[in-house]
């Protein structure tokens, strides 16, 4: 199985949501974030996921998001927005609203809001939202991330869902870190596209069968995750492969080291040169100035050794 | 400080949602089910909270069954609905909606999306849910429930918002379980109203000046609740209070033996005789039928025995 035949694969940003004055979504400047990470090299935008702040907008703000992208022309096979909410109608709803677009691959999370909810229920919030969609051109990127939906996604529940809706259920983001968890699902699920949540995870993941990634640095090293992405089976001694892996590890220290959404949205914030970029709805909230110059001395050191 | 003088107090019961063959809210149903609480002796209905399956509906599911409920002509003075939600916008927007219908105190989830989210982040969300509804009306009823939201509400935290907002945050809901942090929020906040979320603590918690309860075993026993907020203050060997409160301890634990919701609404669909009482929305599910006979066994050896 070649990663190329899997869906989707390569390098997808899990972008960050600019917000304007009133803590809303900056479409404009949204717009002009998805060209920056195509151009960089990604091959398509995750929006509307979690470092996107999407389960803090409401349903019509995702939307109106959602459609000024397209609006601005860049192409719905490009975009694989997050879909999954709490409330199943609202999971259809903006499901539906993104196969209107032109946009066929979602991200959906499981409902979130119930916990210690069982395999059989989760089955049946993801069947039913199938089943009333109901648009044979859907396909549904699954999203395991435990420590932030508190719904870890099986193996049994992927089995389950594959075989019911095999053209539906094409493959899985893995947030949880956990390598082992990653290579496991790539072995007992061929075809299935196994796509990494940590950047420095992606090459080895590559090179077991993965998918590619959806990650949050991709906002500042797309350009070295594109160039992995595309060099993953050259040798380990290649000193560009070497280079570009070393920087996406080193980015991702820099924006782990303090909150990494409010890190990642200070160093857009310096790159555009428009403070506005540093905002964050609440809960989540922007750094406090001393971890603001830390970050950005630690990223002035980074770009002067990398 | 008198139970009477705190707001709200009395018993509220965390209604159940019962929902129709497409697994909708049912309107007519749901009214009936509220008037059967109030005529079972409730001060007042908390409708749409974790027990009413709310946040697996959308905001126009949540914001119709209201209206419908209000229709209907149960006083919105008797309605505490949830309003809380992940997004600040939605939690903005079905709180203003609940103020148009004349409702004016609301139970609020913090946003429970983000883990590990600060205190001042909480307070930032609050605050500005406040701020951008600005309606001198309002009264929020806080709601702790750490095991369901992984958010729990701090002491700083409540602090914090009576200091801002002394008429506005005049109370707390604490789903925890945990007795000793009810009776510290009662010594720290005179004033501030503490609803126990479990049956069976409302009576101790009257007794260290808590106000009431805002409970899911009121579903189906409500009129011991009613008898004992009535009469706490009552010697423990008056033999009616003693009955009472035997009954709520000995409900409570007949629907925990299995999932609760679905405990609940079985025994609803028995008491109605309406087999449609028994559907909930995934990710929760109705109980297996092995579990649904030994709960109905159960229950009538408690309807015997009590």
């Amino acid at each position: 199985m070649s990663t190329s035949s899997l869906h989707p694969h390569g390098v997808f940003s899990a972008a960050l949501t600019p917000l304007d004055a009133e803590l809303a979504p900056d479409h404009a400047r949204f717009v002009e974030h998805c060209r920056y990470l195509l151009d960089e090299g990604c091959d398509g935008i995750a929006l509307l996921g979690t470092t996107g702040e999407a389960n803090s907008f409401s349903l019509a703000e995702r939307t109106a998001l959602l459609e000024a992208v397209v609006a601005a022309g860049i192409s719905p096979q490009r975009l694989l927005p997050g879909t999954g909410v709490a409330a199943l109608t609202e999971t259809v709803a903006l499901t539906r609203h993104a196969l209107s677009l032109g946009v066929e691959t979602v991200v959906m999370l499981p409902p979130f809001y119930y916990k210690n909810v069982s395999d059989d229920g989760i089955y049946a919030s993801y069947s039913e939202v199938v089943q009333r969609i109901g648009d044979k051109r859907l396909k549904v990127v699954l999203y395991h991330y435990p420590q932030m939906s508190a719904q870890p996604i099986s193996h049994a529940l992927i089995e389950r869902l594959r075989k019911a809706y095999p053209a539906t259920f094409t493959g899985i983001k893995d947030s949880s870190g956990d390598f082992a968890n990653m290579t496991a699902m790539v072995e007992r699920f061929p075809g299935f596209a196994v796509l990494g949540g940590a950047d420095p995870l992606m090459l080895p993941l590559l090179r077991k069968g993965g998918a590619g990634c959806i990650t949050a640095t991709s906002n500042v090293v797309a350009r070295s995750l594109a160039y992995v992405f595309k060099h993953f089976g050259d040798s380990d001694d290649d000193p560009a492969l070497k280079a570009a892996q070393a920087r996406i590890v080193k980015a991702r220290e820099l924006v782990s080291r303090f909150p990494q959404m409010a890190s990642l949205k200070a160093l857009a914030a310096d790159r555009t040169k428009h403070a506005g970029w540093q905002r964050l709805r609440p809960p989540l909230e922007s750094l406090p100035p001393d971890q603001l110059k830390e970050l950005l001395a630690n990223a002035a050191a980074f770009a002067a050794a990398f």
